[in-house]
């Protein structure tokens, strides 16, 4: 196979054969692997060609490198295009290209994820990519401040996501001049034409209202994609750009070109035969871009960590609200390590995020009510290595779980902290109780749930948080209640607490956050009973102690309560007795407490009662499984 | 206690004493409760003294009337105005104010939920009521065909939210000239100032590059409100209308007007006295606005229902994809009942909900890739009374979780269809596979959840689904399988099936959707073996049928094997060993088969096999419990 190198200054004879290339591989990855988005791919092969051979500042033997510009697929579905530019680069050969795609136990996978060295950000759910953009370009504008650029393709059907102009918001709001998207305006979806098809003028106008600078080009005419990536790539003045390039789906192969029906599916061999013949045949360009140059750039702000910064401490006894923990222990790893920021959906004073935007406003991202610009942000901020702690009410992240999943699918390493936890924030009502975060956050692949009781545990967590990998989700409640634990004491992830215990403990009460202190307010009542109450905090919900919990169950023989502030689907319960049985116990007797009704307004205590998890219906269920009617 | 009464004659000195009623009664329940949001009811009090008299059609001794505006507080915390109003309307007490507002077991929650007959749907979650009323306006337009109007009032800070411009998009897009924000632009968010300020300029253009007519006004002049309800409550042209007001918060007590720190911040009693007095005292004005007529109007378009029509059948044996089964029972189902819609987020070829589209296109919204508004959507059209199906992706479900949460709080009777579930897809890879779902949405208050496995048991579900209260979901495969029951059997929700079974079974392996054809395999493989198999599709997750789960246990001495293509967390094996433990069951031998792993691209059949719950991994967990090392 005999190659011909292109570099930047390849005139627009050769672009054009490197964008046929591209439609060309596009086409044949897709027709060998029986599925994919060919049409998708080719609209955008003329965008492609140019950038990376022209503007994209990559050194392709070093995708670590920090100066790289990064390039982000937010329209996922069109891997191929992405992976023919891998072939174009020289990073994947065309035998990984025609037996890999879409194969098991293979990395070119149908949408975009990181186990490629080349991407940033799994992509695939719409209107994801330019999101995680805006996370990656505050990076570099506040953080690392380096001359990086991220330019992200999107599609036009995703334009009609909110998240999109969320991101565009953002990206206007912090004078992301680095940040380029290019609009795949190809007026085609995937059952039918698109809302605005080649309205460019509306996307331009709704562009400009959210703050971008918008350039409107014939996204197949060379020398005008090339003059708009030069005007975009100098990153001046402040303000995002947005590119409208007015495409064709599937161009290239007139028996296909803007033609419905043809989304998702692959050409028939004869077909793609056809389209090959058409295009040219089968090239072999590898192109060498631009390289980008560590020069002329002002550099990573590197505040030096004091790595002797106390985290807080909290008597016992003393009353703290774990959301005023969290806040407090934020500020501390910020003082050790200068790779901490902090995002906020605008609810900081009451997540107590606030102390953090306070103390280091210059890693502080406010994202104002827009939780999943503020997911994917963190996201973002994640590739470029830093270690971003986002927080909303706990409800307010189901508004975000998409992004959560997808960030799980990056791999991504994200702390959520969710405050004001279940019925027992009292009067504000049911639509600001997290109910279902337990489940939600459970769900996600390679997960760690959370879930202190008060603020030593708080603080030992949040501090493990930053260096736990995957999604990691904190759970803290609005109330203040009593310190339980000694400043300082450790609370590995995957353990539990055994506040209480005895030789001869008749049942187990099992807790985590408010309903560790129902149960031991139970337990106390158990005692008066004559009862003996076995104790557990539950602290870490995913991992789960089971050694803790078989412990337990063998001690008070199978007998045992669990209470927690979350619906009775998916949460601590379910938990619990999924390790228990994983264990192999056959002793079990559980009474399971959990929030099973639609609650209303009411105070903490009254709610916690009506919805049967305080500590009376815990003494209760308890007193069922010691002496049975 | 005397009172006026007001008519839509009333001048603006009686508008400005009814605005004053309503500060000083947001202030009086406010400070009364100890909690709640009056700086944010006070800004936007002038807007509804106007609206009340002059504009809102409303039979306040009617609030079902079909004829009826529909007014929805996107704002949900200016509960304290909405509840003011609703004093004012003389539907409710001024003692009910003063003693019910946010207190346990009364009416007058922290943010409205229709426990109230005046109050449509829950909001509270911010950025959610403008897009339900995208829905009710969507009914009023296309469905009913009535002349009510649907005057949203958002706040400032919600308009952050990407769901709103879903929202304008899509009343944009739909011409719903019926719907008509109030945005109460006072300038201060929860914990600081908002984005734009008072920036109407750039809110103008947004609204304006989304569809909307704009109108800017000082919303504290009530000339100028007046004038602009009454422009906007035409309803003419083709466009919704937008109405910016320009209101300062906490208008009409000097200490507090445009401060922040007030936010979500009842006065202190001393404060509210000095407020009122400055307000000038407590007031008992009685609003009677404009009634509605059923005059000039089209009314509703009256399609007969045809009861005869046939269901879809299926044979035994033959290969129906459960997504497509869905579509052709919806069909049918649309020919029925008049009253059933059905929407989806451009994947309608891929859900199948294409075939209602085609034969019902009058009863069809297309929602574009905007799955919040499609949620949201459904939710206002189930306001109106319609049975909405919303279909998309399973994994994109994720997308809307807020609004679905949010949903189910609203008392919303919504359908939801999730197509694509899990692994089983193969060569999109991770981005599609829905892994979470079932998790998420039995985490949902009062839901019901569905995984067919054939076309006979889709078509009686979604049967079943017309008729169900809350938020159903069904979980569909993209794969064809092959029918396992005659058609017509039944399949009543909450219950399940046990296509095989004997008298000395040995263990019972669970199943649904297209884990139930790979237990079906596995107990061929261990009948080669010897071992005989009771094989249970669990059809109906949530609720579980516990009876026919108990049976299988005691007759297989607690071996089960449950095999879901779902992650660990929060989905079929979650709820089986919930209600096998719920009901004493103290014999299990529990192999949960899951997906742990992240997955990759590849077949169905290989990527069932590496997650471990294909056919031979089924057998193999069941000789281990069976004939144990």
């Amino acid at each position: 196979m005999t190659t011909t190198e292109l570099h930047p200054d390849a005139g627009l004879d050769a672009l054009a054969d490197l964008a046929a290339q591209l439609r060309v591989d596009s086409i044949r990855s897709s027709t060998s692997a029986g599925s994919g988005h060919p049409t998708s791919s080719m609209s955008a092969a003329d965008l492609l060609a140019v950038l990376m051979t022209r503007h994209l500042r990559y050194d392709w033997d070093d995708p670590r490198s920090a100066v790289n510009d990064h390039l982000i697929f937010s329209k996922g579905h069109a891997s191929p295009l992405l992976y023919a530019v891998f072939k174009a680069a020289g990073v994947v050969s065309d035998e990984e290209l025609m037996t890999g795609y879409r194969r098991f136990g293979q990395r070119l996978e149908g949408h975009p994820t990181p186990v490629l060295p080349w991407v940033d950000v799994a992509t695939g759910s719409l209107g994801q990519g330019l999101p995680d953009g805006v996370g990656v370009a505050l990076a570099g504008k506040y953080l690392d401040r380096l001359p990086y650029r991220v330019w992200v393709l999107t599609g036009d059907s995703e334009l009609a996501e909110g998240s999109i102009w969320e991101a565009l918001d953002k990206a206007g709001h912090y004078h992301l001049s680095n940040l380029i998207a290019l609009a795949d305006i190809n007026r085609l979806g995937q059952s039918g034409p698109t809302e605005l098809g080649w309205d460019l003028d509306a996307y331009r106008r709704r562009a400009e209202a959210f703050g971008a600078r918008v350039l409107e080009i014939d996204g197949h005419d060379l020398a005008a994609i090339d003059a708009a990536l030069a005007d975009a790539g100098r990153a001046a003045g402040d303000r995002p750009t947005v590119i409208l390039a007015k495409t064709i789906k599937g161009r290239g192969f007139s028996e296909i070109e803007d033609k419905e029906g043809w989304h998702g599916r692959p050409l028939p061999p004869d077909m793609a035969e056809r389209a090959i013949a058409q295009l040219g045949g089968i090239r072999n360009l590898v192109v060498r871009g631009p390289r980008p140059s560590m020069a002329d750039h002002a550099g990573p702000r590197t505040a030096a960590p004091s790595s002797g910064a106390a985290m807080p401490a909290y008597p016992v006894g003393e009353k703290v609200a774990t959301r005023k923990a969290y806040g407090d222990a934020l500020v501390a790893l910020g003082a050790r390590d200068p790779k901490v920021v902090a995002l906020d959906g605008e609810v900081k004073n009451s997540t107590f995020a606030l102390e953090f935007a306070t103390a280091y406003p210059d890693r502080y991202f406010e994202m104002y009510i827009a939780e999943q610009q503020m997911v994917a942000a963190a996201t973002g901020l994640a590739v470029r290595g830093y270690r971003p702690f986002a927080s909303t009410f706990a409800a307010f992240f189901t508004r975000a779980y998409d992004f959560i999943r997808m960030g799980a699918i990056s791999l991504a390493d994200l702390r959520l902290a969710g405050s004001h936890a279940g019925v027992e924030i009292g009067a504000d009502g049911p639509s600001q109780m997290a109910l279902e975060d337990l489940a939600m956050m459970r769900a996600v692949h390679g997960s760690t749930v959370l879930y202190p009781a008060d603020g030593t545990s708080t603080v030992a967590l949040v501090e493990a948080m930053a260096d736990t990998p995957g999604i990691s989700y904190l759970r803290t409640t609005r109330g203040a209640y009593p310190g339980l634990y000694p400043a300082g004491e450790a609370f590995p992830i995957g353990g539990a607490k055994v506040p209480r215990s005895g030789d001869h403990d008749d049942v187990t009460l099992i807790g985590a956050g408010v309903t560790l202190h129902e149960c031991l307010r139970a337990a106390d009542l158990l005692a008066a009973d004559g009862i003996a109450a076995r104790v557990i905090d539950c602290y870490s919900v995913k991992p789960i102690d089971s050694a803790v919990l078989t412990a337990a169950a063998e001690a008070t023989a199978g007998r045992i309560v669990v209470a927690e502030d979350h619906h009775p689907e998916g949460g601590l319960g379910s938990a619990v007795t999924g390790a228990l049985l994983a264990a192999g116990r056959k002793d079990l007797s559980v009474a399971h407490l959990a929030v099973s009704g639609m609650p209303g307004s009411g105070t903490g205590a009254e709610l916690l009662a009506w919805a049967g998890i305080d500590a009376d219906h815990i003494a209760e269920a308890a007193r069922g499984l010691v002496r049975p009617e």
